[in-house]
């Protein structure tokens, strides 16, 4: 048997699920990989607790639950410490970052928990985009030369093992096509305006199922796909330079007709916003986000509302495409524990 | 600069096309993962032949082209040795089983070839289903023992990554049920039958088009989607005791009404004979093999006439379906490849 010590920062959406999911999967752990994995620390934005036998997972749902934070945490709570100050100070194996992703805060407050996690010698995994997409190759590099992990196959197309596919099945290959759909708001709300719901409401529904995020432009204005598809490209293409932000060609599905919707329903198609990396002639890639309306024989192309996918183009291993149903978070959650059972077993 | 010496048995329709995948990725390999992979020993069922500096490969595909044995390699080839010779005695790191099925004998002379590899230390991979169907916990049990990797991707569905996935990325899920449409032939003889084309010529078309194998009833009589089911479930499943063919409850396309194929066309739906694994009440699980009706809103009721695919129903990484496009086997015999550079990676 094996003890696994983990680091949690951020206890919201996905963190919280996280630990549902260790309540209800710790004895098949046990059993199945002899891994006995213990939460000895937790992070939120308004504080921390620290414990080296393992908190109590329940305690800390109920807590949250209850709208408080990790830092009232009977006896080993303590508000206001932080984040940082947890990884810093804290004897574990891996860190998992479920901080939100705060692109416009340069990644904070995860990048730097990740990058001291992986400086103090503890493997990392998030479902985190900001810091990879930020500073993907500073931190990758850093995890080879301490010869740990830093896994992120949460970050793209919620559940779905879209980089282990990519990384680990194509190995060989040259890949001269990637078509993405990696979140789901986008094409639910195309979905409701193509049905001829006005754009108000379309948003609220999407805002109340729970698929967009807080701050709408970043899903609408398709940032989200294109950090996505960022994380995608250095992970899985060879490139020269690291991909940035800055090289997707974007366009978003803000200002979109709701009568080009409608048309393209009745032609049997869908729209969906299409993140892609497509191979050119001098070897490199161009990268680009945009809404495309796509004929049913498109592997995307029966997308429902709560699907994703995605679809590689390769010269030996054929076209690969994997869809995921996503009813609820829970998927986006457990890719911790692919991501940690990946490195541990 | 890593060199892994391999031996390749059996040189037909996957062997040839894998050499000739080496010999296009041969740069690739070198610069990309460091690995100068060398093919010392290859054998067919008329010879063999042995060199440990490196065979040459465009020696030995031109040899098969022209219909002669590798045992007619100039100056390294032997007539009449056989297989198993050459892996009891040959100095290599890890072999290459591209032997035919045949279950009917056996599973050899893969099996053998398989076993004396593990127990000389030697990685094994494999895309035969014979050895797997028949030997799997032995063989698995072997390697283990003496820790090499025996790896087995390409024998489900072609090179679509189906038993990575189930292995690796559903690990700590509860798996409810896999569905597979695992071969391309039972499929494109009733899409010919539904569209009113007689038994006689869609089997006669299929054969043009190499999907069928030399012995018809192992595809028609669904015994080879029986043989894939066998391999998913041992491989991702938690079962008390090996699945076996005998425990799949089993029905072929042969005999098929084609009035009710193309009633289901004129329906929207379409025919595939289903694989499928579900788990019961006691926590076992119930293994089928059936011709199924599948509607448009089924993750595999699109499949095209080259397509395979796999739909996984999970507790925790919400419902994950996977397609392929194969339209040539050279995804099924890139297989080996995937499987090796997922050993030496």
């Amino acid at each position: 048997m094996r003890t696994v010590r983990c680091v949690l920062i951020g206890v919201g959406n996905l963190g919280r699920r996280f630990c549902e999911i260790l309540v209800i999967k710790r004895e098949r752990l046990l059993e199945r990989y002899g891994l006995d994995l213990r939460l000895v620390g937790a992070a939120d934005s308004r504080g921390a607790a620290y414990r080296q036998e393992g908190l109590n997972l329940q305690e800390l749902i109920r807590l949250k639950q209850a709208g408080r934070t990790v830092g009232d945490y009977p006896e080993w709570g303590r508000l206001g410490w932080r984040a940082i100050d947890l990884v810093r100070t804290v004897s574990a194996d891996l860190v998992l970052d479920a901080s939100p992703v705060n692109l416009g805060q340069g990644g904070e407050p995860g990048l730097s928990c990740i990058r001291s996690a992986l400086e103090r010698g503890m493997h990392v995994v998030t479902p985190n985009k900001g810091p990879i997409v930020l500073a993907w190759r500073e931190l990758q590099d850093l995890a080879n030369e301490q010869g740990v992990a830093l896994r992120y196959d949460g970050t793209v197309a919620g559940g779905l093992p879209v980089l282990n596919i990519g990384q680990r099945d194509l190995r060989g290959a040259l890949v001269s096509q990637i078509e993405a759909v990696p979140n789901l708001v986008t094409g639910y709300v195309m979905d409701m305006l193509a049905e001829g719901m006005p754009w108000e409401k379309a948003l609220a529904l999407a805002r109340e199922e729970g698929v967009l995020e807080a701050d709408a432009a970043w899903d609408l204005e398709g940032w989200d796909a294109a950090a996505k598809l960022v994380i995608l490209a250095n992970a899985i293409l060879d490139l020269e330079k690291p991909a940035q932000l800055k090289d997707v060609s974007r366009a978003g599905i803000v200002g979109l007709e709701p009568d080009a919707l409608q048309a393209a329903l009745t032609r049997g198609e869908r729209y969906r916003l299409l993140a892609r990396a497509t191979l050119l002639v001098d070897g490199g890639y161009a990268l680009s986000v945009a809404p495309v309306s796509l004929s049913q024989d498109h592997p995307l192309g029966q997308l429902g509302r709560k699907q994703m996918g995605v679809v590689f183009s390769t010269d030996i291993y054929g076209v690969i495409s994997a869809v995921i149903d996503e009813p609820n978070p829970i998927p986006s959650a457990a890719t911790m524990l692919r991501d940690l059972l990946d490195i541990y077993v």
